[in-house]
Order: structure tokens, then sequence, then C-alpha cells
């Protein structure tokens, strides 16, 4: 299958879409739609690209892999790096102020292409995001509900979905020593702690970024802490981010969230982890990301993290950045990225030799002699008109045996065959290419012998 | 409408689709993809840019207005300009000779947006294509079919679609005198003719295009005819016509078209027109365009075009220039143009005042009472984990005619209302929100009553 797939790469960071693939990928979207319809989101759509100018500022060191458009005259344009800037620029220019929307669309970033990590240049993401102003964390519980229900969904494997909050990664930066100008830029060194062992990142804090080694050992002491209730109320007690306003605030929250996380019955696969931050500039508040799990192959070890699939958070402030008057609109929302998903889906479908059809034709008009492409004509034109899907061999007079074996390779599951005795008889001949059974059919019953015998495929 | 839709164009060219238009176009789409699928097609998906050294020289004196991304290192990059190209350079890439597909995405042109007339740098294309060596016209044929079957669901009113040749225009451009090098720029002017007067076409082929004001007379006694079967036959009688061997061939096979399309039934419809050019160039082969029309005010005169909502053709040399060896495979294909039938669907949604639902949730889970958040998310949790569609209000502790109004404005049929009392009981209030009947319901057959009571909405 690898193979296969590079072999379908235009050039470095994309690829197409066979039908194969694009079946498999019909399915992860329609699980992942039917979830957000459930959460009662409506669905927008924006243009590709936007303004240069829009997505200026928005995503901290991650901006050197925005697309620009080359300057022909007339705007300067870039290619959308996330839905969510667009989101927040299209509340802002429509005066929007409450909203629960759904948005499913490609994106594009100038990375290095990893392919074999599901990582590409364009790829889809799907958002969901509710914006207005609510009582607290009552949304935010709701975006957590929603990864959990799509990942179960999915039947992907285990998964842990960390949680953390802007609010308390701030504080512990504060009470730490961080100067409040290097908040930024050591949260991005946080973020990398997914990726990189601590020590590569406290030299990052260090040697680039001038951060005090003391500092550093002080924050490499609370970004290994993970659990629950328990761990939140015992930070509630630390001596010094109790202290701390944003720190206790964020803490409160993230009890509050917790407990509604409860009602839902999926804290089991919620940690809140201190070791996450997020890379992007925008949020304000609490911070998400689900990871797959992988049972070790000695299965003594935990399992360990294959890579993310879903992010998101709270952004209260990016509405404001795009109204003339600054006026705020809280959001938070989530974003399921589908490559990694389709990966993993499109490996299992290959492994199990499951056979996907890529069409939903559910009748072959064929014709047993020669000289019947008129009369297939006409019969396929009724079925057609009548909404059944019905395909013919584009040639004047095929083999029977050809037709037949068309079928059996794209699964069309019945054949409505045309011969000089059935057209004087006023019947078709309908196959059923399984069972290799024919019956005769008056040509007046045909449409509906076709649409009983296919609703129950 | 009109300042509404102004609005929301982020930048002249573009446009963001609000929730209410994205469910009018769901319903465009889904008209389409059926028609489609009925067909047989499978679906393909390629990326939103293309090498640019992939669009050049395919499409004449429109290259101008093709996006090129910012030289930012790497590859050079063009957004797409059609999807016709990509799927040539996806069949050569594959080495897949044989194919019917569709195809539904964005395509991005940098012409000056005339959005009234529904013209937009961002828009979709519907594509759908056979690609094979088969017997002639019958593929063909079906593409027509298929724009028939489209027009004639979405109910848009009268409509045309006219068909022509390449090979009939270049037999006509050669048997009028005009030199082999200046067919494709001639066929250009052709083009224009649905958009501007036969005398301005012939001063640009004269003044501009230094042919001889004699050849464009001849041309211009041509592109005035069109009909039917009828015409087919007379110009197979045309001394001149009938001596060019591009034309004899182009008009035999518009004449087994012709047959095929009255088998379908559907030539009443169908218009052969030798004025009509379409101005790409990789046509090779039939030629098609459908309009709508629109009965004048004084219903004296004929209707007239409203504008092009398809076109398409054969394009039988495409894949072959993408192919090292330059294999050709043969195509023909057709794109639905959906911008306009969106605005034209838009403006009717508007004039009727018929109600659009932008979601589709089922129940709105309501409190009666203060401090039964608790209660209102674990109802909900329930619900949503058996497939429910279901919302609640983001409030500890909203007012019943709160809730009920969301109900109202959003078309939310029914409303799950907890209190003190019903917790008590075991059940729960459940609502009709149109005729405002209430009735307890045993918690446990909540979700099979709410099943019951939606599935016949």
């Amino acid at each position: 299958l690898c193979e296969h797939q590079e072999k379908q790469i235009g050039f470095p960071g994309t690829r197409d879409y066979s039908p194969k693939q694009m079946a498999i990928r019909e399915r992860v979207f329609t699980a992942i739609i039917n979830c957000f319809k459930r959460h009662g989101a409506e669905v927008i759509d924006t243009p590709v690209f936007e303004l240069k100018e829009t997505l200026t500022g928005k995503y901290g060191e991650d901006s050197k892999l925005i697309y620009d458009l080359k300057d022909q005259g007339g705007e300067l344009l870039s290619l959308r790096y996330d839905l969510t800037v667009p989101f927040a620029r299209y509340l802002a220019m429509n005066k929007i102020t409450n909203i629960k929307r759904y948005h499913i669309a490609k994106v594009y970033r100038r990375d290095n292409p990893a392919m074999t990590r599901g990582r590409y240049r364009e790829f889809y993401q799907c958002d969901f995001d509710i914006a207005g102003q609510f009582d607290p964390m009552i949304p935010d519980a709701e975006c957590l509900k929603i990864v959990h229900e799509i990942l179960s969904d999915l039947q992907l494997g285990d998964f842990l979905i960390k949680v953390n909050d802007r609010r308390i990664l701030d504080g512990m930066f504060a009470v730490c020593g961080v100067p409040d100008s290097k908040f930024r830029t050591i949260c991005s060194s946080v973020d990398k702690l997914d990726k990189v062992p601590w020590e590569e990142v406290k030299n990052e804090m260090v040697g680039e970024k001038g951060l005090s080694p003391e500092a550093a050992d002080r924050i490499g002491e609370y970004v290994q802490l993970h659990g629950g209730l328990d761990l939140i109320e015992q930070l509630l007690q630390d001596p010094k981010l109790s202290q701390n306003k944003l720190a206790k605030e964020g803490l409160g929250d993230m009890k509050l969230l917790f407990e509604y996380l409860t009602l839902f019955g999926i804290t089991g696969k919620i940690s809140f982890d201190l070791s996450l931050a997020r890379g992007l500039d925008y949020y304000t508040g609490v911070i998400y990301e689900a990871v797959l799990l992988q049972q070790q192959n000695d299965h003594v070890e935990d399992p360990v993290s294959v890579g993310s699939v879903a992010g998101g958070g709270r952004y209260d402030g990016l509405v404001g950045m795009f109204d003339p008057k600054g006026r705020k609109v809280p959001c938070v929302g989530v974003s399921i990225g589908i490559e990694r998903i389709f990966s993993i889906l499109e490996q299992r479908v290959e492994a199990s030799e499951e056979k996907i059809r890529t069409t939903e034709t559910q009748v072959l008009v064929a014709s047993a002699q020669k000289k019947l492409l008129e009369e297939r004509l006409k019969l396929i034109s009724e079925l057609w008109d009548a909404g059944i899907k019905a395909e013919i061999l584009y040639k004047k007079n095929p083999k029977l045996l050809n037709q037949l074996q068309y079928c059996e390779e794209t699964g069309i599951p019945l054949v409505a065959i045309v011969g000089e005795q059935e057209l004087k008889d006023g019947v078709v001949k309908l196959r059923d290419v399984a069972t290799r059974e024919e019956v005769n059919i008056r040509r007046e019953n045909l449409i509906e012998e076709i649409r009983m015998r296919t609703s129950q495929l």
C-alpha cells in the first residue's frame, strides 16, 4: 500500500485520493459530521485564501509555514493555515456573537512533509467551535465529549485526551521565575515535550532563549505532573501556584471541567497534563490534545502515544483582533486531524482484505446478442429516470461474459439482460450476480423488482 | 439578500458561506452527487495546487488568469484552474486507462469578479468524466444525459444544451480560408459570440487577428446556423464542408450522437449550434454548454439565455501530454457550474419566505427550575450516546421561556424538560414545540419516544 501511496503523490507533501481511498475517507467524514450534527452545529465555509494580514501574528513561531500567493497585482493573499483564524475573521466581519458551527476543509502548511507519519502540506481539518458568552466550562466540556465520541465511534483503539490551561501554564512560568516577555517563547519550548526529551527542551530554554537554569529546573518539576481531580486539588494547595491569580483561575475552571466530564462519564480517558502547551499564540484558557495509544510489543510498559489526532482549546481574544472596536467574542473549539486517522483505517482495510466498493451501481444493463445497443440505451434511460443506479459497457456489441465479469469486479449485484426473445416477450432477464440465478421479469415490473432486491443491501 | 451577500465577502471575488447558504448549497450538491452516482461514477480528489508546469499551455488565452503561489523555495506551484487538467495529470501519473469518476472541488481564476452575475475568483466545479477507449459517442451521449437530468432535477426552469464539435469548427475554418496557424485564436473569437454581437467578433478577427474580411464573412454565415438532425444532414450535403475530412468526421459523429440522444428522449432541449466554440485549448471533439433560458417580459420574443451553468466536451489528447511516452487516453466530461445555480436557488428561497433549518437538532434538554445543570448534562449525555441530536443552553440556570424560545427560533421540534418532580417520578416531560402538548415519558422510554416522534419529520 505504501508504494501505491507514494505513486499517487503529485509532488512532495500532497497526494491524490484514489476512489478506494475516497470511500474510506467518506466513512470517516460521515462519522465526524454525524457527531457534529448530533451536537447541534451549523456548517459554514470560507475561501481557501485569506488576506495575508489576516493570518499575520496569529501562529507564533509557526508563521513561517504559511503559504503566500504570488503578488500578481491586487491584494496580498495567503492560503489558510487553519480554520480557526478564518472563523474568527468571519465572526468579526459579520458581527456574529453567538454560533455553534462546524467546518471541514483543507488547510496548508509549508512543513517538511513526513508522509510516513501521515503529515502533508495539504490536509483536512474538521473543526467544531462554540462562540458566545456562556457560563464557564459548559461548552469546553462539550468539546471534549465530542472528541471522546468521535474517537470511540471510529474504533481507532485506545486513546488519551490531555488537558491543560494557558492560565495554569502562565501562572507556572511566573512562579518559576520566567520573565513575562518570555512566556510565549518558553511555552513554545514546552510544546515540544511530546516529541523530544526534557533535557533537549531545557537546553533550548537556557541556551537559545536565555532562561536561567534554575527557572528551567523548576518548570521541569511541574511539567512531569499529570493526573485527574486529585492533582487539581493538590495544585490548588501548592504554596506557590495557589498565590498566583492566573493559575488559581485556571485550576478552578479545570476542577469545574472535570466535574462536568465526570457527569459525561468520560474522565477515564482524560488526563490533566502540565506538559501540554500547544504552540499557537491565540489560546487563552483550557487547551487539549488527543493522542492514540499503542500497547508496546512486550505488553509490560505503558502504552505509548502514536501521535496526535485532535486538538483545540479556548481562544477568547482572537475575534476581537478582527473587530474595529476590539469587541471580544469568547470561543472554544476542537479540530480533528483526519490524515492520521485515515492512514490507520486505510492500513486496517488493507490488512483485513475487506473489499470496498467504490460505486453504488445497482444494475448493469447488458445484452446477450449483438445489435442491441439501442435497446440497452432505451432501457438504461428508463432506469436512470426512475432513480435506479445503472451502468452499461460503452461498446456496441459487448460479450455477455465481459459484462458479467465487470459486475464481479466492481461489485454490481444485478444484471438486466435484454435479448431478442425477451424483447418479443416484453420481459427482461434479471440475473443475481452472486447466486447466478436468472428470472424473467415483466418490463413494467422491472424497476420495482430492482428496488426491492437492492434495498436489503 | 444582495446586501447581505456583499457583507460576507472577505475581499473582492470570494465569499464566505453562512449556515443558511450552506444548507441550500448542500441541497444542490446532493442532487448532483446523486446523479453522478446513478451513472456509476467513482470519486477522486486532488490537491488544490499543482506544479505550475502542469497547467502551462492548457488553457489558451485564459492562462493569464491562473493564480501562482509565491516562490518561497521548493517547487513553483499554481492553484488549479479547473478539475480537468488535474484529472488528466492523475490518470497519466497512475497509468489509469479506464475510469468514470466525479470530482467536486473549488477552482481558482484571477478574473474580474462580477458577483452580481454569480462569478467569483474561487468557485466550485462539479465534474463528471469518462476516460477510456470506447465505441464512438456512447460516453459523450451519457454526459449530455447527465446535464439534462441535473438541470431537470434542480427545477431551474427552461434550459438549452448547445452542442458542437471542434472538428466541425476546424473544418469550417479551413473551408472559410482561415490559415491553420490561426485556428485556435479564431476559435477564441467565435467563443465570445454568446456575449458580444457578431460585428464586434468580426472586428476582432479582422482587426486584431489579421483575418481577411471575406474569410470572416464566410464564418459569419456558418455560425448563425443552429438546429437538430435536419441541420446535420444539410451540412453533410454542404458542397464545401462535405469535402473537408475533419468536418465530415465531426458531422458523422454528431449524427450518431443525436441518434443516441433521441433514444434518451432528450433532443427537445439540445441544439446543434455552430457558434459554440468554448475557449479551452484541450478540446478535440464534441463540445457542449448548457444555458438557462428566461422568458422575456413581453412574452413575444424568444426566451433569452441568462448564462451558462454547465459545459464540457471531449479531450482525447490531454492525458498524453502528461505521459512520458505520450500514450493517449480518450476522455469526455462535463462540468456543472454551481455558483449561478446556487444564486438562483438562494433568490428563490428568499422570495418564497421558506424557512430553512440550519441544524438537525431533534430535542433541547431543558430545565424548569434552577440548580439542574448537572441533571441536564447527565440526560443530554445519555441522548448523545444513543445517537439523538440534542442541545442544551450553555447556562447554569436558564429560564424555561428562553429555552422554549430557542426552539422556536431554530426549529427544534421537541423539548425534554427535567424538574424536581420529574426526577423523583423517574420521568421526563416531553414537549412538542409546535402543538405545545406535554406528556411525561418514563426515562427508560425517552430515547425510543424521541426517535419515534422525529422519524416522521
